[in-house]
């Protein structure tokens, strides 16, 4: 019944290949089916000015698509002078959900920029841009636990997000672009390892769902995120 | 317990007051407590390029805080020359809330325009907007029933909106501003007047939460919104 | 013979109401008729950079209007990335009045920012927004002085403005849009309670006018100035 | 007593050269004392779009200052990527009076655009920039009437422009940078050949000034205009 | 001598993958050793308005850089709010360097879009977006010829760039980072399959070269070009 | 044959007028026939940040052009809100070419900027630009000097520009618009007074060209530069 001949319950094939750039602390090449993610993470010696003398150290993201990710090419948006809503709406999500996984008192006074760079699109980049970005990040903590500069680990648990909906009447997991379009309902669901909720975004663009629904979709999200918690450790393995 | 004395589920007072300005096409005058929104709806003559010859209309909103509506002055947007990253994830929440109450083929090749401008915040700006940004949508949708631009009510149920948090280790309805900056968890809840969800966006800062808690939320919220549907009503009649 | 009815040097019905939003260190609503600008005083514990020890203080301005206070709407500067050259003309006029009532060196180095935002335009919201403008301010002043940060009043007389014009021929005081619109001659005029002039401007948009018409607006706006002046007063007592 | 040695009631010395580029459809550099502005006015066969079909014209300008036309170096305004309000308010000051001297129903539906460029900057640059820009307008304007695209000449009168100001307690004409930095009240008169005033603007920063200064401030203005209408003539004899 | 080890005339192993993402018309990754481009051709049914009915097609091109394909991270140009003359100087010079190698007339009223956004970069991004834009417009052509769109070919010879360079006082050919860093002069060649010179840019950063000198790095660019044009011929066969 | 009637190898008529503007460190109008440029050198006492505590000083450009320096108005870059990449480009190129003529450690740690504003334009103003800038950093050096800021003069060599191009089939010195509208081959050659090469960049807009050709354009672009250096004597003498 799906476009793409899975079952309601099944991820696109996942692969997260690790070290693809010389230059970042840490990185990684995620691919959800036909959807790749370049993540970047960058360490930087110093914290954000609102957290001068507070101890504590700061997680961000940023993000962005290739203008010919899209099926049309879409305007470069370094050219158009401005990120777009959806594009800060995307990334200030990202940054949230990586937070919630760290112990910004372990990592001290410094940051940590997640980049999130849209190779390919084809449904769902803020969720592979979040598990994608946890192994990046996870990579450069590696780094810093590595050379000393931190003594304790801040990575308190995985971080992984995947999209459900309901598609032709039937909550399916891990939509791509085909089924994106045409769901009504549709949450995008950010899990620890350990399956609890770090954020929940449903929406119905222009109808409404029922709690009923709600409660399969983040049944959904739950398998989805074990398995993905999974690839994320295999690849760091 | 909580800073203001309200019990767990109790809204702030809730007050509606219409037609505050004489040159929109409808608008109010919300207040939920201290924060103060002033919502106008504006009928234009022309939807959007992309609906050109759908037959289809199209409702979006506009959201910004005056200077001094917070505690300490927030630089004007048009003097810092662009919308915050989260000036245009609330007005694009906005929009997409009051477009699922409204039949857009019914509203036909038309656009109308909230512009949700908060005079005074004490958080839950973005729920009061969308609570009074319909009423003043309706009262738009009045005139052009009235006039008879359009002959069926493209208004298809209430949408309003509220914000719930765990608190304290209890979850609790409407946050003010103090709720608002020490809760682990909150969400906001976009329903219908028949309870129907149009979008739940849940998120834990720098934390993790239940399904417990939740539901516990949802239900919370399904109470706030009855009654947030009975003072949209009063207001109208 | 003015579409209001009003006589030839008869104000608009002029309210002002203090204490209008509780986070700004002074606030009021100015009503001049159908405009209505919201005023509010912030104090800034520091001047700007080109005051750095010279002992004087700062007071400037900055104007807005909401998108719908007008009879169509206009767009939000905001998202249309910058104030435009009416908007700067403006708020640089009403800072410029209101530092001309201030004794900078009794203030100290540090700054009062006052924000006018129209709420709803019928006409003369430059002038309405320096009248009220100037009663925020007078509050702040009266904080700083009662918390005894400063000890002497820096508030030297007070300010008011009001525009005039020839209207059907008649010099009229305290234009509304209609006349405003019509007016080929007009006039903003900044006076002092004790009736100095602060600032003249005087234009004739696509024509010219006499020194003798000049002299009739003087006269017209040194009446309306008195008034005014009463009515701060009146609202601060 | 004047740093200049000029007495209260003179002139710098004023020299307008037309005929300055070889594109342009009028031009000239004015010169008054140490202040030098290059008037370009360009032809456009196309009204501004609010005027379609009303068989009016419009009359506009532009205005800037290379970066070192002062004393110390200032900031490119299209490396910051903005024009600053003064600019904005200088610019619109000068169409506004230039449209003043022109019968747009003449002129038919087309455009000029006059540029004005201070190369050389020693106080009263928008003065010069209107007396200059109305010599190149009036270029303009003969080109036009010569080529028989308009039969009718459009210039209803001459528009010059002076400032002047209260300088160590005197009135006097013509303020350059030294004494405009130093005087308490002045102002900028617009007059037409004929001696009818099109704009006033008197203010006095941080002062106030009573209305017997203000008319010796325009006696003066009018001496002043005299001369320079004179030197528009010669100019263009 | 050379940090790489490689000889004074050798090229860095050269790699071209084509087809690398699903959507444009045309697409490679080049890899010039370190140097990691992924270029993609856009082919738009549309030209630019300056050619309209001119019977002429367009190429153009855009080029970015990956915050972390820098050994520190650059600022996002999206977030930036503008692109820095160095990218703006680089998109226009691949442009021009692929125009040259079209014949604008057999391609028709379209343009092709050509985004060069460099993964990596270890020195010599420009050249590398050259020759690898070269072949994904090539791609994008090919799929012109076989839809039927155009009737003959538009592509009129390979276009490929390399840069050369002095350093450690001896011609060496494709600078990679480190060399770049250190040469006194260098320069960028876009040649022809056929060896006709296309463009070439020398410059010494603070000090000057000998006709003698630029002749011994045209010479080592001539080699370098013929083993790229070969690359390029290898990559699409 | 060529339109102005020059012969093949002959420059437009060079003027260099000094002390132009009554403020600037150093200045000068270069006028290369109806191509004229004012350049000013202003000196700032703080290096760039990069370059602090290195001992060393730097040398930048700016580039404008007045809106009706050109055939038609262009738009002004301050108003667009933003620079073009040919404006960047070129004054990018303007501040490399002076660099390589200064002795940056002799300098000591301060800025020169050099601002170069095209007043008409006729082709090859960013030659002029670099000419005529060169004159205008020489003035503003031996300024530096006479003051015994500095004590050796850090000015290694006169630096000079000319174009050189094909046109009509012929190799031609300083092109003029109408020439270099029609050139398929040209190129901007930067020069020292000794001969040697600063910056080569030629192209073929659409187009190719031989090394037989580049060598002819090269020796005529030396003929040139020998006679502007002369020309930059003589307006220093």
């Amino acid at each position: 019944m799906r476009p793409s001949g899975r079952s309601l319950n099944q991820l696109r094939t996942v692969s997260i290949e690790t070290g693809v750039t010389k230059h970042a602390e840490g990185s990684c090449l995620i691919r959800m089916g036909d959807t790749h993610v370049l993540c970047t993470a960058t360490i930087e010696e110093k914290a954000p000015p609102f957290l001068k003398n507070t101890g504590l150290g700061w997680v961000t993201a940023e993000y962005g698509m290739l203008p010919r990710a899209t099926n049309t090419r879409t305007r470069r948006e370094a050219a158009a002078g401005k990120q777009s809503g959806r594009t800060q709406e995307i990334q200030r999500l990202i940054g949230r959900a990586l937070r919630a996984g760290v112990d910004r008192s372990a990592l001290g006074e410094r940051q940590i920029v997640v980049d999130c760079d849209v190779i390919q699109a084809d449904g769902g980049t803020r969720c592979a841009s979040i598990t994608g970005g946890w192994v990046a990040l996870r990579l450069a903590m590696n780094k810093l636990l590595k050379a000393g500069a931190i003594s304790s680990d801040p990575m308190l648990d995985h971080v992984a997000a995947v999209s459900c909906g309901i598609y032709a009447g039937q909550p399916v997991l891990d939509l791509d672009y085909l089924e994106d379009s045409a769901a009504g309902t549709d949450g995008n669901f950010i899990l620890t390892g350990a399956g609890k909720l770090i954020e929940v975004q449903m929406s119905a663009e222009g109808a409404t769902f029922s709690r009923g629904e709600m409660n399969e979709l983040l049944d959904l999200a739950g398998e989805g995120i074990a398995a993905l918690v999974v690839a994320q450790k295999a690849a760091l393995a």
